[in-house]
């Protein structure tokens, strides 16, 4: 492709939005509109943004138009525009949504929530890039998915993972639907185990040996992973940490800085200036993770509304051919979302200090 | 010994309380009295049940008086009526009593915020009552780590752990301290990995292969524990569910009764009728409980503020040599206080139904 890639995003909810903003970002894309059915606040701000704003359905056109939404057109108008579309619908809508993307032959990303065989090609840019390259559509795995093959997937590359055993600690809620839906001063585990994203982990990487297990917790700011793995042989902390400090995507934080809890990287990027206070990196805390002979224990945060923005702009990139090489799109993303290797000390690439 | 045993509950806290109220029900002990530093409600409630009040020292002594609090002498007045102290003071009090404890002549009993080191000996009744017979003073191990050596150390016993990896999602507070301390909407992950519990276990059974990681959750209801288990060989459901329902105070539940949830089994408990809403019991949710090929699943609950009780009024009996089984000591235990084996079906000994 020598042009910028012509993009819609359909559905302008938690991930929609911010793949919007993302492609907005990019130097080879453009934004032509984004689709939905609501016509509130949140389809508002798309308008406040200037983005093109389209509805999903006839119906949705009626009641869009109603709150003073200004339509350009429906779903199928704004796909006619473009030559690939990222699905962030609910997981009862995207896959009826390909049979209208394949029909008018344009390329086609939906998320994590869908399953693997409806697309028959799960992503995650640093693993499997380049085996994107001009597919018709891919699935960007889950958020959980998605940090357990950056992390875990990093440390089975290097050789270092006989087996994981995970704990997911997830958010009750996303935040903007505290008031509707949630849970209070309890835990609800949940009941199927294995749970879903080790299996989903392997629809990436094959031979990752590693199991999970999820509980819902009372807090809406992220989700976050405990993991104990076995190494295929010891090795030291410093070794660990080059690894995953040489992987994209991951950014450190210490409790010595006074980082002790999920909120306080919350805090701490919006301080920064981070858009919607997003963490686009699984945030790994440098001074928790310990080893001792072949056990290998850590502890990361998953900003579940935006780990998988990077990830969607990196799909474009494959599926359109934009760009062959993988690494090279993720250097583009990384620079202009402003993604780090250390979340208070950004912009230090060195190795961390020798820990106590 | 052949008259009931004489007991001081040192400490009216969470843990002293229940404590002294179990002791009352026991046909073979005898609570003289209880001590603290405060004169507050928690105080005044001992009085309402019509046990004896001391104050820890003289000056918990004009203190509490103020309050109204009628105050029947010392700690040591108490200390020199009994055969034996049940310690429930915080942690940097308890150690410093065992030398008062010890130059009195009477046996102690100390919480599992102690070290090992304190007493020599840790106690859970199941695992080690024998071993604690005569001893001067042991320690009830912690509300975490008895939930550990009874349903791990049960499987370990039944020679089907060869390793096991616990995540401990902690209650944030207890319900009392609510309005003085606790987390909000975040999580605080334990910095120090492996967390204490799995070295803690080992004081009572060696040779028991496990790792723990601990994150403070943000909740008051109770702890729960998510393990995931490798079997020494693959073991049918069934076989591990008959080894947990065969080991005394762990209990089931079950989602499909619509106990989903860590809270829900407090509502359960309460409307039973059951004192205070504890539950004396690991609460293990049968229908969570999983097992592929070697890898077993297993998700319950710790009620931290009940859960040693029983402990500590078997632990009196095993110093004083009132019963020399232990078995039999839990029994009657078990039989006071009303720990089942089905939280919700009471009653029903017979082992579960298959599942589908």
């Amino acid at each position: 492709m020598d042009r910028k890639a012509r993009v819609a995003v359909n559905g302008y909810g938690v991930i929609g939005k911010r793949v919007a903003d993302a492609v907005r970002l990019q130097p080879d894309m453009e934004l032509v509109g984004v689709s939905d059915v609501a016509g509130d606040y949140r389809v508002q701000v798309a308008e406040v943004h200037g983005i093109p704003v389209y509805a999903m359905t006839e119906e949705a056109w009626s009641t869009m138009r109603e709150t003073g939404v200004h339509v350009h057109g429906t779903l199928p108008d704004l796909l006619k525009q473009v030559d690939v579309v990222v699905d962030c619908t609910p997981r009862t809508v995207a896959s009826k949504n390909k049979v209208l993307y394949d029909g008018l032959g344009i390329k086609s990303i939906f998320q994590g929530a869908e399953k693997h065989s409806l697309t028959g090609h799960s992503f995650v840019a640093q693993a499997n890039y380049e085996s994107a390259l001009g597919l018709n559509s891919t699935r960007v795995v889950s958020c959980n998915t998605t940090s357990i093959v950056r992390t875990l997937g990093a440390l089975h590359k290097a050789g270092l993972v006989k087996k994981g055993w995970g704990t997911l600690a997830r958010r009750a809620v996303d935040p903007w639907n505290t008031h509707q839906a949630g849970i209070m001063n309890t835990i609800v585990p949940e009941l199927h185990v294995p749970s879903h994203q080790a299996p989903d982990a392997k629809t990436i990487v094959p031979d990752l040996n590693i199991t999970t297990m999820a509980i819902l917790t009372p807090q809406t700011i992220s989700h976050a992973h405990v993991w104990q793995i076995e190494m295929t042989r010891p090795a030291s902390r410093e070794e660990v940490l080059e690894v995953l400090w040489k992987t994209p995507r991951i950014a450190f934080v210490r409790a010595s800085d006074g980082i002790t809890a999920l909120n306080c990287n919350v805090e701490l990027v919006h301080d920064l200036g981070r858009s919607r206070g997003d963490m686009w990196e699984v945030v790994v805390w440098e001074d928790i993770l310990a080893v001792d002979g072949v056990e290998l224990y850590l502890f990361y945060q998953v900003h579940n509304m935006s780990i998988v923005v990077p990830e969607n702009v990196d799909a474009i990139r494959a599926l359109t051919g934009l760009e062959k090489v993988g690494a090279k799109s993720i250097e583009t993303t990384n620079a202009t979302l402003g993604i780090v290797k250390d979340l208070l000390r950004s912009g230090k690439k060195a190795l961390p200090a020798q820990q106590p």
